[in-house]
């Protein structure tokens, strides 16, 4: 078989044995639907029970705390959203949020700002993609309904202290979010310790299906609904439940805490050992991000002289799948916010890759893809114009 | 194997083998994200954009009129969301819609009335749950946005005739949305014949999977998207694509459209001898809807004498699997609004059962469930305070 080496698990992963087999009996033989009281709706409606238990369990929340969506981005819409919907009357319109978030925090910031008169104020991040904690409490006006700062960013993989920040938004009286969507498996998590009043998952991140997310809300916080309708999720989330896919978010999500040691150790292994590979053999790269304090998987690498776009190209060709940012704003040609916030000059954000290992990854295809990588590099190389030691320079 | 017969497909339907064959690749073997531009990432793309060719064929849309979203109750939030976000800046905030509607569309414009500031106006039906379209015409002010009737009824299956209320709304220069739901694959829909600006689907209703449906958005609308984020769905809905359900959905709607005079006609057959069967058998029980004009596997009976959720766990202990009304409002206890709104007296509404035949249902389960039917009547009419003929009423 042809050699095909992925390495772009911050996109998505593939779901595992396990969980497509905890999943199946829910396409065909036990079809119901939750709402249905005889019993195999009920059985149904446990499945669902059991899922939340265990997605509960690997943020340290409580079952009722945990409402299943449609992802990732439905749950950081419900949260800004929410929060300013349930906080205007008091005369709180105002998120504060980072320059390097995900596009469906900045977009809801955006549309909230167009259609209901919402302002937002994005913080600055050092050249590691650190927030300052100082700038946080500078930007908390009376207004401010809600802080929202990603775990753990999906680009450079930087890991936030969350708990800081968390505590200056509650002194100030001031609900915090955090989008998980990378974090949920990567970084032990724990919503209580870290103070964190609502957060967002996504199963497709660790092994799950995609299609399915939850939403942690903070017992006690009356949040208004993001979708309207049936009673489902005890009247929090309407719509008839992906009960399939919500048992893979379960059973993902159990797997994860299982294995979350063991993930990390292998994980940063991994990525250190190419990491290392890379910087030995190809001159004039440099790795974007907080070194000290990232994503086990993450390695987002800048390839000075070259173009991001046309070395992920030439890897394509080879069978090795990377991205050149986020998989959402992949296609938009634009240099990515987050290298641009990070202080990254333009051209530079453009020559950038994040490489992304998980746990399928091998040594084999590691070795692989440094390989191919370091001859692919050179031949960009030598026909860049911006290279000065290109030979066809003038 | 122990008998068991489920005349609840307008709850939820089984998926179908062969669209669960056509999903499987997509949970492991190319789980690539969509918006990736390699390899994996181009082929889940083109899976999807089979996928909406299929789901737009099965209602006479061309194939860029249709958005994913995670069901159909995420499709009725999007078009009245849209329609009075997009609008109110002109002064339209005001919603038609029918006492008859689901909770999805109900509970919507409670929403936008509380957070937005919307009007709404809910028709009448007649006994028989049609709207008149002279009730429609009186109702449209010029603050009115949007028309929002659903095609069919999800509790008594009654068809609207929805040419001539769009027709209607149009002629007054306002848009016109229909839940179709229960609809697709039941009824043939051709939204530019009948005059659809946006239409509603889900995909559990049709024998694809839970968790995924689709807005029909007529091309030139300008709508404000329901979901921020990522470029999904050419910017329209953000998040990334639930590839398996969205294949799924795509290979139901394919099977939907190639068998729709068959289904039509078999399911109505099926349902026409259940309800033949036990209006014979069965002293004092009565049709609701319309019987001339309804969904092929619709049955929807007022038992005289006795509670509707008595009859559903007498025959759940028999293993026949039936509803009270919609799934999504099950156990709330409270008649339901739809027979209300028909002018059935609260007590008898609490007395009705839905029974919904599909494509599965033989007739060796329509006569065991007959059967076992007439003798749970019995055996509580004669203990049921209510009876006349109650031995033990005093």
């Amino acid at each position: 078989m042809e050699k095909k080496v992925y390495l772009d698990y911050s996109a998505t992963t593939p779901v595992k044995q396990e969980v497509f087999d905890a999943m199946l009996p829910y396409f065909m033989a036990e079809f119901g639907n939750p709402s249905s009281i005889y019993q195999i709706g009920i059985e149904n409606k446990n499945a669902i029970s059991e899922a939340r238990e265990k997605v509960a369990k690997l943020i340290g929340a409580e079952d009722k705390e945990i409402f299943f969506t449609s992802g990732g981005t439905e749950s950081d819409n419900w949260a800004l959203c929410g929060a300013v919907r349930m906080l205007r009357k008091e005369g709180k319109n105002h998120i504060i949020t980072t320059a390097i978030e995900h596009h469906a925090i900045h977009h809801t910031c955006e549309f909230l700002k167009e259609y209901e008169g919402c302002e937002y104020t994005y913080l600055p991040v050092d050249e590691k993609g650190r927030v300052n904690p100082e700038d946080l409490e500078a930007a908390i006006t009376d207004k401010t309904a809600i802080v929202s700062i990603m775990l753990a960013n999906n680009e450079i993989g930087t890991i936030q202290d969350i708990k800081a920040l968390s505590d200056i938004a509650h002194a100030k009286g001031v609900l915090f979010h955090t989008d998980a969507v990378q974090a949920i498996g990567n970084v032990k998590i724990d919503v209580k310790a870290m103070g964190i009043d609502m957060l967002s998952m996504s199963a497709h991140k660790i092994y799950g299906p995609k299609g399915v997310g939850a939403f942690y809300l903070k017992k006690g916080i009356k949040l208004p609904n993001f979708i309207q309708g049936g009673g489902q999720e005890k009247g929090h989330r309407a719509g008839t439940e992906n009960v399939a896919g919500i048992v893979g978010f379960g059973k993902a999500a159990e797997l994860a805490l299982e294995n979350i040691d063991k993930h990390i150790a292998e994980v940063s292994s991994k990525r250190d050992y190419f990491e290392k590979s890379l910087l030995e053999k190809i001159p004039e790269i440099e790795v974007n991000g907080d070194t000290a304090n990232r994503l086990p998987g993450n390695c987002n690498i800048l390839f000075h002289y070259i173009e991001g776009e046309a070395l992920l190209l030439f890897m394509d060709m080879k069978n090795i799948f990377v991205s050149t940012g986020s998989a959402c704003s992949s296609s938009s040609g634009a240099a990515s916010h987050v290298l641009r916030a990070c202080g990254i000059p333009e051209e530079l954000a453009l020559s950038t890759i994040r490489f992304t290992v998980g746990d399928l990854t091998t040594r084999e295809d590691l070795d692989y893809a440094i390989g191919e990588i370091v001859q692919i590099v050179e031949k960009l190389r030598a026909i860049s114009p911006f290279n000065k030691n290109n030979k066809w320079q003038v």
